[in-house]
């Protein structure tokens, strides 16, 4: 009877299935079980098979990423011999990983069930949630989903990283339904600060999951299409079994605003600044935005340039790829700017972070080759400083006033707006959705508990609330969901070519050498004859500066050598004991003096 | 003629004075030419002498802190033999300061004219106004003015650095007026997020400068005082020479709410919260939001207890001068806590902005020794983060959301407000003052420029504006005022008991060192025999494991092995070039096999 069932389900799902999409990659992989089928596929009855799905097959649900933290977002599902991937991100490194150039994911879980692995199902193009799929699919290289400009910023990912060649990327659009293994995947469109962001609806042997990617409803959007709230509210009516929903905003109240009202505030801006060169900072992926900045552009003719590696990377996509309505003539080359006025300019540009080295900053520092900013530029920060950025920022504003550039951002202006729900986004996707049960994700913890509150005030019962973690198994079955084991999981730190091989201890070095520099002292002993044969030498890097504390290292040094011929004359003989003496007595020695704690590195090299 | 006018204005001053206030401390110096006036005494006629001041002794006016950054702000106002200083504050490190505890201005400029120095006038007690004093007094012991809950801070402070024995602090309050050489200055109540909060109007012989101090204007503040805006427009009225106002909020709209919004948004936490423990962070020199907390649990029936040292201090200050109003019983010992059921306590505590090892941070990590918190426990961070401080403050909320408790933070109530004026304030003040000359103070660059702005679009013509910098001097005397030259200036950074032997070098090996860690590598040689006779070692820290790389901590001692060996044999006995073949062989080596940069240290020992 079970089996009868489960074999039920999976044919009907098959029965109504066929490919749409060409995959991009012509080795795009067919044996792995995936299939696109056509909009508009009957899904599998759900609601009536509730009463009867005792025993179908267990789904297991647990992120690798994206909880109790902002960024590193990766979901997975896992059914018998089935497992689905939902994006695949990179996580930013956090003040005390110094040195630490990004974050990905721990892959091992995976990577011991690589054989059941049917795909990666992309929602979006951020790098947050494709960041660090060069790094898995150099392992693992399944097949991957997502829609047109998803799949455009990733092949400049992969190309960068040799791997473009072997990739099997798949191509969909809004209204796909994917099957894979014993899961069908159906993308369905959401707003968001990046164009062709989805949802995804995962039909599983005990009922509907969605994901909502990252999201906010935007009545005017500026490619025409909202998010699909009646497709959502349809899957709610038929009955979801778990919803996982985006949690960023969900300390803001109210609503996002339109990402239409910057288009206003541009156009008052143009409209004001009609004898100033424009220049735009913004985040490079945003191509509503870019697509804003260029309209208002034409509207006040005006050609654009456009600086910045991804920027230029991801507009080029764009324009390609049909996401961006650029007039022939309307775009030049960073070169050609010279040719035209001033007041005839618009320049797109990345580091609206303040990122050192970005186009931006090397403009407002003189070090950029094509732009030179003066009172005659104005300059809009289309974006808002992510929290510890500030200074960052600041830094650069400061420095653009100081070359009397007017500086809009949006502190004072509307000229940004953000991508993610906000409260009553948030309870609407609830409301559609009604899902049994409920997961809370993309936030740090604070946001999936205030997420969880938010839910429990729309009437959900505490219990049907998972506030997961990163590992931590959420196992559905005919009885129920509930916590249920975990996976390895964790943070794998990037630091030059070096994956994994920084961590806690290295960080730790790292974090005392910056507050007081290090002391080193060296020494030639033969401990044969028990005697000091050189040095000590006192060597120091980022503790004072040597020249004016000629004293301190000297009193240093004497230390070094009486508390060294000492323990020889007593006959120590142990390395390890002798360098202990030495680290000791100089710690102490340098402390009292300056009450500074710099690392003390003794080093004894035998003859 | 000009004598005669000089003497006359000087003799004007002299009559109207006398000492109204005792020095705090016995030994303040009377000889320095300081006098306190009373209340109301009549001002030096500057209207009417304007037309005849020609020749009248020139007035320089530099700050040495607080332009084009938050904090450390020091002012110096100069007059012949005669110098004022308002204000005396520490400045914070930046981001890249590695290790740096502290700023404080360059004293040198004043140590070289310390003779002419007649007082410091504080305007009130935060760290960025008085948190250099203790650098300064201990060399150059001048007497220090300001009202009593400031010098009440500031002597916790000098107490610490073992300085209060010998300082000259005198005590002033609001309305009174201190003659210090060539200047008069008078005391007018602000109001601000610290109590006993002043401006300062100071007569020169060229005409009276204000000086706002930091301030806001709030018409329902927490102690009955608010701003005296007619003392300030009856100055406007005589004629202000020049003012100096603070910048901080010059970029938010509107005003900035009363300190007793707070209040009602407490009351309403109190209201709600009847089961819970009350734990509530905020800065401890805000004296009137600790009244009003301890207001509200007074209201309800709760005691109160204080935790975190700075927070005890300056609660034990203000009751004990009467600034705040406790009555009796009502505060208790954090050790007595364990008497009281949770929700007859409420607890006030540091660490709102998530410092480590604060007590609030210790109290989120279980770290603190007399209280754990739970769900039993509502924290309110009554507090804004300080830009860049944000992933610190959320760390500490996420940790507490973990251990269950309830938290309010400025996102969702009004738990807090700036003691800053916004701008609608400052236009108040401008138009009060209707000063000739402006001089934006206490902002970053962007703010300067945007208070100029601001003081333009009321009227004032540009030429009349002085965006300044630290050490630059601006000149006034009859003729008008204007830049002219500069005095030495700048940021001494404090680390450990350092001052200054910490700088740019010293800072870019701590960065270098904190990116990728670095590698010794340590060889003995016979320079005299030209052969290695022992090493070389590889040492690093900071940069991988070492353990999981032993292949390349290897490879690297082989390369350096051979490079030194090679050179040896190549009669190389420069000790810089074989170091510099060593350094630039590793590098190469480690770079290519890991494509990361440590600091490679080559250290050689000659026997």
């Amino acid at each position: 009877m079970q089996e009868k069932k489960t074999k039920k389900w999976q044919s009907t799902t098959k029965k109504d299935t066929k490919k749409v999409n060409k995959p991009v990659n012509k080795k795009a992989e067919k044996k792995a079980g995936t299939q696109v089928t056509k909009k508009n596929s009957r899904r599998a009855p759900q609601k009536k098979r509730s009463s009867k799905k005792i025993n179908l097959p267990k789904v297991k649900v647990y992120a690798l990423g994206g909880l109790n933290e902002i960024g590193m977002n990766m979901t997975v599902f896992e059914c018998e011999n089935d497992i689905i991937i939902v994006d695949c991100g990179i996580g930013f490194p956090k003040d005390d990983m110094l040195g630490v150039d990004l974050v990905i994911p721990d892959f091992t879980h995976l990577m011991n069930n690589v054989d059941k692995i049917r795909g990666i199902f992309i929602t979006h193009g951020h790098e947050d949630h494709i960041g660090s799929l060069p790094y898995f699919l150099k392992n693992m290289n399944v097949p991957v989903f997502g829609t047109r400009l998803t799949l455009g910023i990733l092949e400049n990912k992969l190309e960068e990283h040799k791997l473009l060649q072997n990739a099997k990327l798949n191509n969909v659009k809004a209204g796909d339904k994917i099957n894979a293994g014993c899961f069908k995947v159906e993308f369905i469109r959401v707003n968001h600060s990046i164009a062709d962001a989805c949802a995804l609806a995962i039909t599983t042997p005990q009922g509907v999951i969605v994901h909502t990617g990252d999201f906010k409803l935007d009545t005017t959007p500026i490619d025409g299409e909202m998010m699909d709230i009646v497709r959502l509210g349809q899957l709610g009516k038929e009955g979801v079994l778990m919803l996982l929903c985006e949690s960023t905003n969900v300390e803001r109240a109210g609503h996002t605003p339109s990402e239409k009202n910057v288009g206003v505030s541009l156009e008052k801006i143009f409209s004001s600044a009609k004898d100033k060169r424009i220049i735009i900072a913004t985040f490079a992926s945003n191509v509503h935005r870019v697509q804003q900045i260029i309209d208002a552009s034409i509207n006040h003719g005006r050609r654009v340039a456009v600086t910045g590696r991804s920027m230029i990377n991801v507009v080029n996509a764009a324009v390609k790829l049909g996401y961006m309505n650029v007039p022939d003539g309307v775009l030049i080359g960073i070169d050609e700017i010279k040719k035209y006025p001033a007041e005839k300019i618009t320049i797109v540009t990345t580091g609206s972070q303040g990122e050192p080295m970005s186009a931006l900053y090397r403009m407002a520092f003189s070090d950029h080759d094509k732009v030179q900013l003066t009172d005659k530029d104005l300059v809009v920060l289309s974006s808002s400083a992510i929290p510890g950025n500030e200074p960052l920022v600041g830094k650069i504003v400061n420095e653009m006033y100081r070359r009397g550039v007017n500086v809009y951002h949006d502190t004072s202006v509307e000229v940004h707006v953000s991508g993610h729900a906000c409260r009553e986004e948030l309870k609407l996707m609830h409301a559609l959705i009604k899902p049994k049960y409920f997961m809370p994700v993309h936030g740090e913890y604070r946001h999936l508990i205030q997420h969880k509150e938010l839910a429990e005030g729309m009437g959900m019962s505490a219990e049907n609330i998972f506030v997961s973690d990163v590992g931590k198994v959420i196992e559905i079955d005919s009885e129920g969901a509930r916590f249920s084991g975990t996976v390895q999981a964790g943070k794998v730190l990037i630091d030059g070519s070096g994956i994994g091989d920084v961590g806690n201890i290295v960080l730790r070095d790292r974090k005392n050498l910056s507050e007081s520099g290090l002391i080193i002292a060296v020494a030639t002993v033969s401990l044969e004859e028990g005697i000091l044969m050189s040095g000590p030498e006192i060597v120091s890097r980022g503790f004072v500066y040597v020249r004016e504390s000629e004293e301190l290292i000297n009193g240093a040094r004497d230390i070094a050598t009486r508390v060294l011929v000492d323990a020889l004359d007593e006959g120590i003989k142990e390395w390890s004991k002798l360098k202990e003496l030495m680290k000791n007595a100089i710690s102490k020695y340098v402390f009292a003096k300056t009450k500074k704690k710099p690392v003390i590195l003794p080093i004894l090299l035998n003859l």
